[in-house]
């Protein structure tokens, strides 16, 4: 890829490339930060729309049942399932993602009473951290790192439970799943993977993992709105054991008989918590129609063609401005996007807001371009390396402010 | 009020009637469920419209700033704290009652680590007490049942923390919260106070009761939606000790400096969690503005005379029919709801929903209306007996079947 219209040609025989009519996306702008809150889908407004006048307003209570509101956290689950490589009822939606790793970390520990330890990465996504830190305080478990590069280091027979992030937010660096998995089995350990920055992006696939639990956000590559439902999955040989501690009655086997005692649910709805926020679920459902017929090896293939392309074009006209260029080069390593080192990556991610190019800076130099496959076209990775390059030879990132910092990722 | 005209007359001078006027509700409707999900304010559809197309749609993830979306739970638990009678820093928006509960409970055990009890009541909203034995088990705590009309029998300093619901959701008996909050004080224990049948309905007073904590929803008599997000209150005295066990990332002191450990934000806003669900949140501060310039001695005013309205009416002609009226008589002891009991119960309300009117069913044998003060009108309490009578005479209660049972309360 040489000259735009190479990259014109090569979005020409995408065979994903009616999947961005898929989208509302504002004319001009090239959205690089779908990592961090994915665009507004075609067909939304409508859903929200009757979710408000008709369901809401005009049949009120009702639609509970007559629109099936109790349904959507399975539904949502189910259509979550897909993507993730997961059967349809070992997945559930509600909550955030901090609520939901709180459940699972706290019912790991305990299916394995006689373990003390919990196994994370030290620059694990912050929430995680905290929360991993916290149920790890409330079961009487100790935290411990392990080097991302070797986590069968940190495995013992000690170990309850290993929780990691699949994609780094940072670095874009990916596991091997099946192998840390494999890993964590062999020393007795669950295994745990949050999904935030792989579910919609990249293959994930629960089922051949083996993976034991996982959870994930609504709101990046699924393209579920601002703070969108998060979701969980439990495989299935612990559907009947698991404990988990946010034991609400929409978790209950019998929720509308209103027991005095909780007796949990059979399967993954035992994880639901309290009553689901219907808008924000009906949003988040309407919202993964965008993948419908959408093959998931199809997708991580654009992903990785569309980083290959920014990551050659970056190294070759950026390098010259101090750029480094800093993206796992392993496909098998690699998430779906690539973050840029320069020290002045903070106004660099402003300057580029500036011209309709949005990515996102994260402390303390790295600017990060997220590339969602769904919407995305390989003119938007050349036309972005194109601003790139305008804007680092005139020092437009050099200008004293360009407003507040973005803020959640 | 011995006739319609009766009723009308006090619709007429009913200084809160204009306030109808802020609520979608559809023609004809009589809808007594409010205490179950409040109806569609005026305005929400253009704000979610809004939300979905100019701040998420066009705006995308600048919006957190532009639009001020961070700043959503505080600026929507400023709202709530004007209601409840809290100081507006008191009181935060987000997850689910249930969530929100088990924060509170494990927190109020770390603010008396040398206590082993929580009381509560054994006819607590199912979700409350199933979340509160969770909170104890991870806490080391015991549950003590108390007798709800003798709390301070079951007080002594071995509890931590007292954990009631203000309102009843079945009785709609309200508890003297200042009597049994200095109980809990006399005793050295925290008072918790769910407000889920309280809050936009009856006076609550926080501060004057100088409770501790408490939470409530927002869906019943705030109007906030189907899952409307809930609400936390923690007193000014316990912001900078507060220790809650799901310390996510927005409760942390920096979010977006994205630090490696959890270091709690100051005040209110450490009892976040996770992400906000945007298009939730905004949806329940778009529906608070109903009650913007209400004094809530007025509307309190008005649910009692509305309830005292149809109880009257109901004791003197459904007596006859064998329907006996379950509802505290002293004001006092009142919330803003009223119970029928009747061996068709389940029939009656589903006969009663076929004509319009809208109460739902509670086991075993419970027809439960709610008084929703800011859109109901004294003529919706007559029509609403006058169907009861015809109902009851005609026995169309007996009918096989009316559908399935409504689901939420």
């Amino acid at each position: 890829m040489t000259t735009r219209a190479d990259a014109e040609a090569l979005d020409r025989v995408d065979p994903l490339r009616h999947l961005r009519d898929r989208f509302v996306l504002p004319d001009g702008l090239i959205y690089l930060d779908g990592n961090s809150l994915g665009p507004l889908p075609v067909g939304v407004r409508e859903r929200v729309a009757a979710v408000v006048d008709r369901e809401w307003g005009r049949d009120l209570i009702t639609s509970w049942n007559t629109h099936d509101w109790i349904g959507l956290p399975a539904r949502v689950g189910a259509k979550i399932a897909r993507l993730v490589g997961a059967p349809a009822d070992c997945v559930v939606a509600g909550d955030s993602t901090s609520v939901q790793l709180f459940k699972l970390i706290v019912a790991a520990a305990r299916l394995r009473p006689d373990r003390r330890v919990v196994v994370t990465e030290p620059d694990n996504f912050p929430t995680d951290s905290y929360i991993i830190a916290s149920a790890a305080r409330l079961s009487g478990l100790d935290v411990r790192l392990c080097d991302p590069a070797d986590v069968a280091a940190s495995l013992a027979d000690d170990v309850a439970v290993v929780a990691l992030t699949h994609v780094d937010y940072r670095t874009g660096r990916m596991y091997d799943a099946p192998a840390v998995t494999a890993a964590a089995h062999g020393a007795g350990a669950l295994m745990s993977w949050d999904l935030c920055h792989s579910a919609g992006a990249v293959r994930v696939h629960l089922d051949e993992w083996d993976a034991d639990l996982a959870l994930g956000c609504g709101y990046k590559y699924l393209n579920g709105g601002p703070g969108a439902p998060a979701f969980a999955y439990v495989h299935r040989r612990w559907h009947d054991q698991l404990d988990q501690p946010l034991s609400g009655w929409m978790g209950h086997a019998a929720p509308f008989a209103l027991e005095r005692d909780y007796r949990p649910a059979p399967g993954i709805a035992r994880v639901q918590t309290g009553t689901p926020s219907v808008l924000s679920m009906a949003t988040l459902d309407a919202a993964l129609d965008a993948f419908e017929g959408v093959s998931m090896d199809d997708l991580r293939a654009k992903s990785l063609a569309l980083t290959d392309c920014f990551v050659a074009l970056a190294e070759e006209r950026l390098a010259a401005y101090g750029v480094n260029v800093e993206v796992p080069r392993d496909h098998r390593f690699r998430g779906s996007q690539v973050c840029l080192r320069h020290p002045g990556a903070y106004g660099l991610v402003q300057a580029l807001i500036a011209r309709g190019v949005v990515g996102d800076f994260r402390e303390l130099d790295l600017a990060r371009f997220g590339f969602a496959p769904l919407y995305l076209r390989f003119v938007d990775a050349w036309d972005a390396v194109e601003h790139l390059v305008e804007v680092l030879a005139s020092r437009e990132w050099e200008r004293p402010s360009y407003g507040v910092r973005a803020a959640v990722t």
